[in-house]
């Protein structure tokens, strides 16, 4: 089950929407219709662990993790930020770092929870087009609010 | 749903294993016989967000959820670290920091995940006599681990 280097997903990824990335990190965007605006935050190296980082990384990671928090409430203004490091599938840190609204498909319940509370988490078609497309700006601003972290 | 300070059960807590405070945030023990270990950090001030901390407070917070991390790898030896910041039910900064064994009852899921992976995570008495008193000596610790904190 543990994920070696030759066969992480993280380290060899077969796609990916890559928003922004350098030698330490890479954040993606998550495609998934229920929850637009799902972003991850990737450890370009394969350690479990946050305190497996130097601390110049762990400043770092933090610096970009709270950056893009900011910019999903900006740019989406969700319900609530779901922050999350698990890694028990795939030991190689990565954040969750997940928009949610009281009318998606767990809430309040986290997004690894079941049974689902509703079937359609977004009934009206505006309102899911709307979050798509703020979604898209959080994308496209992503690689700018990433690339000022010192 | 959404609490408010009146009501917020983190803002008034009914009862808590407090295992070092400060003005900014507290450490308590969970006390949860499959999760021997589990351990919160909960900001002091109601506020939902990371984001919503000054940066002060948010390197300290950072600081201490690397450090309990630590400790918990050090003393537990887990073979996993979860970190989480939700808030969807109560919407008060707070992290769980979760140790996990590849035989609790959930793993390779969420805590929050179901159904359960196995009726019961710590079959064998020893194994879970041993982790339990190794969640006792991470309680005793974390006030020397957390009062370092800068």
């Amino acid at each position: 089950m543990i994920s070696t280097p030759a066969s992480c997903p993280l380290c060899t990824p077969s796609s990916e929407k890559v928003l922004w990335s350098d030698d330490q990190f890479r954040v993606i965007g998550v495609t998934d219709p229920q929850l637009p605006g799902f972003i991850r935050l990737i450890s370009q190296s394969h350690i479990a662990e946050v305190s497996d980082l130097s601390a110049q990384a762990q400043n770092r990671m933090f610096s970009l993790l709270v950056r893009i928090e900011s910019a999903m409430r900006q740019i989406l203004a969700p319900d609530k930020v779901n922050l999350a490091s698990l890694g028990n599938q795939v030991p190689h840190l990565h954040w969750h770092i997940i928009p949610r609204w009281k009318d998606d498909l767990f809430f309040p319940d986290s997004i690894w929870s079941a049974p689902k509370q509703r079937q359609n988490s977004v009934s009206i078609t505006a309102l899911r087009m709307e979050r798509a497309a703020r979604a898209d700006d959080l994308w496209k601003a992503l690689p700018a609010v990433c690339t000022a972290v010192r």
